[in-house]
């Protein structure tokens, strides 16, 4: 059956706004190294970086309809997060669904499927992470659901859950552990800093996470190498 | 037998020149949805955006031999359109080739195979659109043809037909269609412009195109969340 | 055994220097066509070019270990050549790495697996070129070897040769063959120059290269368009 | 945190067996299109057919450990589901730990992996299906988790679901669904004999789905051919 | 404008015939290497090999409703030749459209997208060429065309072409040149029996070709190992 | 300059034959998980397993004409290995060129490019394992270079190494190392068949192996799955 959850309870929005200091690697990292959606999920432009909530999308391949439904159920601070139930790379998405999107302060797209209009989506600054680039479009015949669990970049997303996308790719922070994560992402980046100084100041990796000792018990060997050449 | 077909028809430079303000995907659609070349074909460097009259290639795997008499085909306003005949990512077009072209006012390029010398062809703002960035030299030793019909990205090119190309990817009308296709490409384009004011002050595609009906009688549910969660 | 080789013998930093103007496809050419690295290790941002010298990391996948490793054996003008022992799309490199071996002057990165921190590289400039984008993260499990010749985007590299990279790709040339190598691009850029100017003026390919005759031996036959159509 | 649950509940054997009838695609088609993992997935040898219930396993990168782990885990009648948590090629189940599954009378493997010693697997005559085919080993260095919720093949797969896997590829039907989804596809693959039946008689496809209404008012046009040419 | 172009021109069967000895690689090669579909289209199982004519399908995106207008187009001899308006690799043809068309003595089905009951196919000897298999299903919402030309896996096919298919691929040959290539085959095939006696009677190739001399103009320098080493 | 190298040094017979009970995994494994070629390189027909010395080749994209040469330097024994020197799915290698091999009964060929006449390969059980199937041809116009060292699937081969090919792939092991590589493989295949016996009659790797207690040291956490459900 065919639905639309109206309403789904999302990341409050403090919490989202926490996240805007950090990267996906960090946030990726600071969950256990869980919900990275696939590598193949690329930025239309490069430089954007996003956090909000998701409103998902499961829908047909190469039909777009609930696209349209979708925009109805975002508000502020939305991410939509579409997958079709099989691959296509056919432009799902275009300028005037982004127009529609940002008049209502969406913050985004992420879409295992094509999109289009780049350079108008560029030149507004909408943001989207697809699977393709592609003039092709779509119809309008056959439903799908809005607001229910989808499997997109090979990640489970629930409707609510944070979504966090950068220049390295997008990951998801389920709704109920985000502020924890978040904490973690706090302490990560931290650490982070520290390391970054004394890194830049030309200390080694080797000392200041103490590798010297493992690598000498696995057996490396260090050998000069040959004088000749 | 290999020959180079000299001065074809071409679509008359007025009609080239009405193409500028219309994007690939928007005159994709605007002749039902044909004519749109493989989204595997990307443009070497972002924003550029081309309209003229294809001058086609034919050539071997490899083998850049044809690109040197095919320049001499082009005049004022072509694009280049090279097909090889099997799968090839070698690089057959680099910066040489390129001030040969734009010498002659020739508008771009685009290939199913690889090109070279990238950050010279961004440099001088020479666009392609390439199946491939590759280094790999070709060499001059078999015979191709210029000029014949050509499939190039999965469709099929004839000289003198109009090749459009843009972040989106590459789009070509047929000669004899260019000029109804210009017509509804405006009235598109006319139409576009309408909705995208309305969906920019907030209006829902939903309500703009009339759909609340047709999802309702295919039946489509709304539901609340759970409220629990 | 995993071994790491201290100080192997590189190519003389002058004549590391002297290939700064050129290209790889230049080089490419200039060395017989080869040493071109697979097209799919394509740079993480777009306008960087370097040439150093090779320090070599062959490790597992999905483990970075020995990339911390690798950093100590680094010098000014080195660029770290990276390639997993199996297929491995997984981010093995990203800014705190780049910041260490900044801060060693080392000039570059290439690696046949993904790199992540891109939006970070690209502020720092620091230059990569990689098979992947992806924020997945890696153990520090496993050994690996430094400067060990590895096999890298389909070619061998051996520690100490000299790394050519720039948006068309990257190229290896053989230590012992540096020097010929130098000197062979400087002679075939000379004659591309004039050859660029000629054509910039308008001469043909077909003319500067003496072309004609020998496609008229090999049978192209030259046929105006039927002025039908 | 790494957990392996415990005997999890299972679609009833009596339930899966009455799957053996129906092909995947029947089954994906009966359950409303749903559940199909990715095309990308392909059977080890040609021929199989299984069906049993999901032990999943999420396990890291070119590390196999948890498989040793999940064994201990299957009974008679399941099928083993594995996803890594980032992309991997590497050849993760080979015939030992067939021989190991065999001896519990675990029906197969489903793996968005490598497996090796494909030649003693179709000796065995246990069936897989699996993303590629690669010798190259793993470590046993990090823990994952077994019988937790997985995404294999762009699909959610529940310890305990039914696993569908034949040279179409692989279906999960959740647990909770599998009754009724046996019922819809006893009754799809009823209708579709009868149509076989039709259609191998010489009828058309037009004719018993009463098509051509349908097409006409959509507007196809029939036209002979041009008696030239 | 969507069409079936009814009883188009077809290559004649005696003709036809004569191809059977002939394989894809002989016949391309006969033809001046032109008209071998792409090499991602691939036997569903291994040994088949037919020779037909093209009834030529253009349909949109995961919709297969032209599938079944094109059954009554086919009559004994015909190959089923799908080309989809945009790349889409779901499965549009399965057992219920290969019985309907086997009840009319079609030969087979050449498709560049997916195909799915393929372990029926096989059983049934139907034989198939596709770019992939999935049990995904398809809607039947939007019309195409039949017995246009299309573009399948590169190649521009008109309906009545021949079209020969076997474990190297498909070739596609003109109507019109049907005749001539068959000559050219079998002249073709005669001169390689020859060969291949010669060659498996431990001849080599270098002299039944003649290409000593040519290699040693070029240059190729022979030169024993090193008997160190 | 191009070469032909007379007469390598080969691994002797002997040590060849000895190699005739071990898969391709349990070489790969027994030298330390090196030599592993790329998994891109299937077997053209399954149950193929071949052991012999490498005669390679370094030729030119889209073009064999090396490989007549090549033929010349096979003695009873050998393997072909070829590579293009850029990428390449033309079909170098087909029914004439095996039978020439099959003459001087070398033993299969190794090819990163493509094949064809498959059929016939089949046929007379000529084995080989390439990166493609297809009937596109090459031409004969460009030198390479024979019993060279070369990369092949992403490893360094030098003529007169031992390679090994089975269903999984392919592996190389170099000259010098082959004696000790096959004493490491049968080490490792006595002991497989020890934990394979004790496998099939239902013990577990865990216990075989010990792994219980690292296990628990690394904080895997069993836990019985929740009763409700």
């Amino acid at each position: 059956m065919n639905v639309v959850i109206t309403n789904p309870a999302r990341v409050a929005p403090d919490i989202v706004a926490g996240f805007a200091p950090y990267g996906v690697a960090t946030v990726h990292e600071a969950q256990g190294r869980t919900g990275l959606l696939s590598s193949s999920l690329r930025p239309v432009f490069p430089g954007a970086k996003i956090a909000g909530t998701a409103v998902t999308v499961s829908l047909p391949p190469a039909d777009n309809w609930m696209l349209h439904v979708a925009v109805e159920q975002c508000k502020a601070g939305d991410i939509l997060v579409v997958a079709p139930t099989s691959p296509c790379d056919t432009g799902y998405f275009g300028e005037l669904l982004a127009v529609s999107l940002a008049s209502r302060d969406v913050k985004g797209l992420v879409i295992e499927a094509g999109v289009r209009d780049v350079a108008a989506l560029t030149q507004m600054g909408f943001p989207a992470w697809s699977a393709a680039i592609s003039a092709q479009g779509t119809v309008k015949e056959t439903l799908g659901s809005v607001n229910v669990p989808v499997v997109c970049g090979q990640q489970l997303v629930h409707p609510g859950d944070l979504i966090l996308a950068d220049d390295d790719g997008v990951v998801v922070v389920p709704r109920q552990s985000a502020s924890a994560v978040l904490k973690q992402s706090a302490e990560r980046e931290a650490k982070e800093a520290q390391t970054r100084a004394r890194l830049a100041a030309g200390e080694l990796g080797l000392d200041i996470y103490g590798m010297r000792e493992k690598l000498k018990q696995k057996g490396l060997v260090y050998r000069p190498a040959d004088t000749a050449g």
